[in-house]
């Protein structure tokens, strides 16, 4: 058995330092690599490509909203051909950079609001699949797994695409599969061991248990981790050991 | 005997209109398109592609400096570093819009202050030459023609990139072969009469008569042109007919 | 009998030219003037400031979504503390361009979509009239007039500031007093004899034909006039004609 | 005997943190706080003046070049009236936020590539000391002490602007009294107790040890410190402490 595990990465600009790649990029099989609207810029994307080819992890583009100063988590009432043009833009830079570093974009995961606005309209996932499929039939679309990835992996299917549905082992579910709004108590796990116990009913299960109780079913190919401070790289650490010590392989989906 | 005609094109802005490239694409064999840091955006690029694609012209990329209040007209103080990972950037953002029309991307030439800084530092043009020939080895690249060609020539070939040198037959030239500067008086020509003469010398004899009376030898593959309005919009037009009547034909370099 | 007459201005950034501001600040007693946000830059604001001075217009500022691309017509999810701080942002900085060129800012409109989300949220303009009230007292606040404007009057008064209900001559109405979407046809009136007459009913009777024939009832203190182009020029100047023939006339509200 | 101490503030932008602002205001008497075109954003200039007015600390501009990427740090070939309009954007913007705070404005700073233009360009400092003046003629601008402070002195003081010389601690310094330049070794000084000394030699007897031995004489009348990580933030403590033992009172300029 083998599962993915990605992390959001190359997110500092200029002069600022946000996420602690080097000690995440251990851990991971796939980075997530934002592409200066959101955040990153192009001196960032060069040397988290670098990173990312230098500990063999897949790269992936991470585009957003053109909204730095809100770093991409404010919902824009953008239409679906400025999406699809935000998407060309962001994903070739990001493309130009693997290519004159020797590598080889693999997966695109949406950014903040954008990722949330897809999650709930296969519409816009299928406009998405085939601006990407445009750019390069291989790369796969990170989606959220659950009840609801089933509608989104036929829309993208219908352009040709795959999906890779991925499920966040530190963060509460609710029973109808989505995530725990971060307005709540609770939303976010901050206990290593229960992390790293969840990652594993993810992957072996294909299951978690859901705020209130219930079971929440899902398919997972990868499990998405986070690298903000040392908190999040110790839960990590905590999910990788956890699934390697029960025999699961860490590869890139 | 041919030539190129290059132009600027896809500098609009969001709700800005800059420059009339219906008109202008009827009269050209090269655009070179801005790739959103000095001008232009996706929705402008995408429809630049398209449009270039229409009438066969050849698709260049036109990047420079981040700076879209200056239009990319004023000098930053940027290392070679940045100056590569932003050529890369929006080069590679502009190659994905050309993929995603079907289409491949040509030539490269630097807008503004970054072409200035260029014209006058071959270890910059060695740089950005490296930095293209990653992307695509068969990107070729646009500089001034005249007796400085050379060296700029000598660089990018060291890179494994050919240069397009090209001249501009509504600018005046000093006898040193560079441009006359706009602060002074008759930097640029209004008269078509006179444009379209001045291109048939450069495209003929290689020459062109600059500022004072003496003669600038220049090996030119390409001519510019602007469509910034109707007066320069009737100067392409004339300098276009005037070697088409000289039985010279416009093809893309 | 007098009325305000109110026009967008100084929304020109770096190379674009946008409006025709030097002919519609001859037909107009108050301008808005963009704040660097979604338009303008610092050399237009202080440029636009002298420009109206000159024509002893009002100054207004004009703030919008930080949105450049989207011209601060898209809707963007932002908190009221977000908006907040953009307002007394943007209205600082134009105040300054106003105290250096010998004015004083008298009115502040919204722009776009910040200006379509307040028309709806009571709260948001109240939270808007305490930000610029705390910049200064005198400050009034432009809002849509018609069936309406009552609330957001009455939410405006609680912190102090005054509105002026605006009406626009060239524009439909739906019978409830919202303007008829662009998306529908007859949205934009661009008779110059319908529009001036749709203003006098407007200053004259307080009220205008809705589409479907109804009547809306509002107090209107402005009219807000175009200066994209020659047509809405001329409609200004038709406006402007009609209410002086009638013997209104026209003054900052 | 007193002494202003400053230090550059509010920093941060969207989600991005820089400096220790919590900790740095309790031990200086003048904030200097960006304005949103190197850094800085509207969220962050209000929480800052809130902050600094808490503490009893003087509010003060720090306007850059519009280069966020750059951190203002990179020159930019602007015109005067840019660089003055810049400013009157940026300082009126910061002005509005000490309004609505119950604060005044009290100094500005110029940032980084700014700041070093202007030491070395009187026809500049004369321009912005014009620019200041128009907003509030009680503001004052901070310049650097030594040689060369006499000349940028008496051209702000020609448009009716008081500066204060500040002097840097914790760098090294030419025997000319500029500073030593980072790309040497030694630039920065990293000893909290040699930082000290240097402070009180600064304080008390006007003058500092360059590099090479000899003695640079300055008016100090503020010390600048840093507050980008805790080393910077110690040595500001250190250098308070050995003031306040040897008597000196840390007092806004």
């Amino acid at each position: 058995m083998d599962i993915d595990i990605n992390c959001d990465m190359g997110e500092s600009f200029g002069a600022y330092t946000l996420g602690m790649d080097e000690a995440v990029i251990r851990l991971i099989s796939s980075a997530n690599i934002a592409c200066g609207f959101h955040a990153g810029d192009p001196q960032v994307m060069r040397k988290t490509v670098q990173l990312a080819l230098k500990h063999g992890v897949a790269l992936g583009a991470h585009p957003g909203f053109p909204d730095l100063p809100g770093f991409g988590r404010r919902r824009m009432d953008c239409s679906l051909e400025e999406i699809q043009d935000y998407i060309t833009y962001q994903v070739g830079a990001l493309q130009a950079f693997c290519r004159a570093e020797g590598g080889r974009l693999h997966h695109v995961k949406l950014h903040g609001a954008l990722y949330n606005m897809a999650a709930a309209d296969p519409a816009m996932v299928r406009t998405i699949a085939r601006t990407i499929h445009a750019l390069d039939p291989e790369l796969s679309l990170v989606i959220l797994a659950g009840p609801k990835a089933e509608i989104l992996r036929a829309a993208a299917a219908e352009e040709g695409v795959q999906v890779i549905p991925e499920a966040f082992p530190d963060r509460a579910y609710e029973g109808d599969g989505s995530l725990r709004s971060r307005h709540h108590p609770g939303a976010v796990i901050h206990d290593a061991a229960l992390a790293a116990e969840r990652a594993l009913a993810m992957v072996q299960h294909g299951m978690v248990e859901a705020h209130g109780g219930s079971k929440v079913v899902m398919q997972v190919r990868s499990l998405c981790v986070h690298g903000d401070n040392p908190n999040t790289v110790a839960l990590a650490t905590a999910i990788r050991e956890g699934l390697e010590a029960a025999g699961v392989k860490i590869v890139a989906a």
